[in-house]
């Protein structure tokens, strides 16, 4: 399994993703699970997978592959006039390679090499943009009510991000509640694991912004997952008594 | 879809499950899915269910049946000789009602009418026990360290049982833990609402204890679930900040 967040903040989007891969118990690796695009500038693309890793290892290859030698191979994610084109190069891409991966009907394929992604970013001439990409190729963008999208595992860590999360976040805050939402996951779910990968895009900068992988033993991460520890069981012992 | 916690403390059992059934997100319905037998001085029995409905109805039916002419259906919940044997019988009975639902095999049936069950309680000369039943019709008992089992939509509810839970909390405590549990679940998931049904079980009084049934607009789950949010908001701030 896996957990991927992307946060839709008035100032840019922030990208959490953990990197723990699992078939089985028995068989765990960590994999690197964010991807990014940049032309300086001019574009900057970050992209979450969850999912068969067979499928999202190909869709990134293939997106690679078409941006090493765009002027043959147009359109790719270093040329598409925007990011809605982006997501539909994406979606196209993952819809294909799940289609090739079965002699089956697509829906069996689907259920067996499937996979869903987040991508965001942000290209010259328009806003910041977050997408959800489903198995089947199409997809649904993030807004105003509905700012921020989840992948893989995404129960444990829900009710935090529905509770807290506020769009007018500095981006500080915003990778708190991140950690936290991850740490309860992490807590609750084996096939979810360190260490995580961070990536912050400011908007308007055209440009990746601060990028971190966060260890298991990072100052910060320890400081939030014990913290949180005692904060809960604090907020929880401040709530008013239930008579019987 | 079904949330039932059923949690064993140092003194006694406590139940909380929720009411909504559902096929399809527009066919919704209110089912009481706890089920309490006695024999006051004896023994008390509560059992908890998720799962296919026409299955658990079914369980609880024939389980029901047996009570009644206990002479001539033996064993039944009211002469069994133990909370090991309750088990038993309960969990013969879901396998019996799985399989009398198929023409196909026994995978295929449990998939299709398939129930899970938390089954509590104690009977004169033990202690109180707690089993989770499996729609195959085995079951596993509750111990030290996995002092609880959960039900149904379970992940949403379960950081904060892993983090707050203690067996020595008093009733009144586990009951406001419960209430968290299940409002991050409710406001996470449209298939578990209110109302909720309560029951505890205090250990050696074998009869049923407090019972209770938690409407919406009970002034306790109020003061919880609104109280909750700003605790946890403010749980949240009180985190040491991150650096980017």
């Amino acid at each position: 399994m896996t957990y991927c967040v992307g946060l839709q903040l008035d100032r840019g989007l922030v990208f959490l993703s953990d990197t723990r891969t699992n078939a089985g118990v028995d068989n765990i690796s960590t994999y690197r699970k964010q991807f990014t695009w940049e032309v300086p500038g001019e574009r900057a693309l970050v992209l979450m997978t969850a999912g068969n890793l067979a499928t999202t290892q190909a869709v990134v290859s293939l997106l690679d592959e078409r941006n090493l030698a765009p002027s043959e191979r147009d359109p790719s994610l270093l040329t598409v006039p925007s990011m809605f084109q982006a997501a539909r190069l994406v979606g196209k891409t993952l819809q294909d390679v799940i289609a090739d991966s079965s002699q089956e009907g697509p829906a069996s394929a689907t259920k067996t090499f499937g996979a869903t992604m987040i991508l965001g970013g942000q290209i010259k001439g328009s806003s910041p943009r977050l997408y959800l990409i489903y198995p089947e190729g199409n997809f649904v963008e993030a807004q105003r009510d509905t700012p921020f999208f989840q992948i893989g595992e995404t129960k444990y860590g829900r009710p935090i991000l529905v509770r807290a999360f506020e769009t007018s976040m500095d981006y500080a805050t915003a990778v708190k509640l991140l950690m936290v939402s991850f740490d309860s996951t992490i807590r609750a779910n084996l096939s979810v694991g360190t260490p995580l990968d961070l990536q912050v895009l400011e908007a308007d900068t055209l440009r990746l912004g601060t990028s971190r992988r966060i260890q298991e033993t990072d100052s910060d991460w320890r400081a939030i997952s014990d913290g949180w520890s005692n904060a809960l069981r604090q907020a929880f012992h401040s709530l008013p008594d239930v008579t019987l």
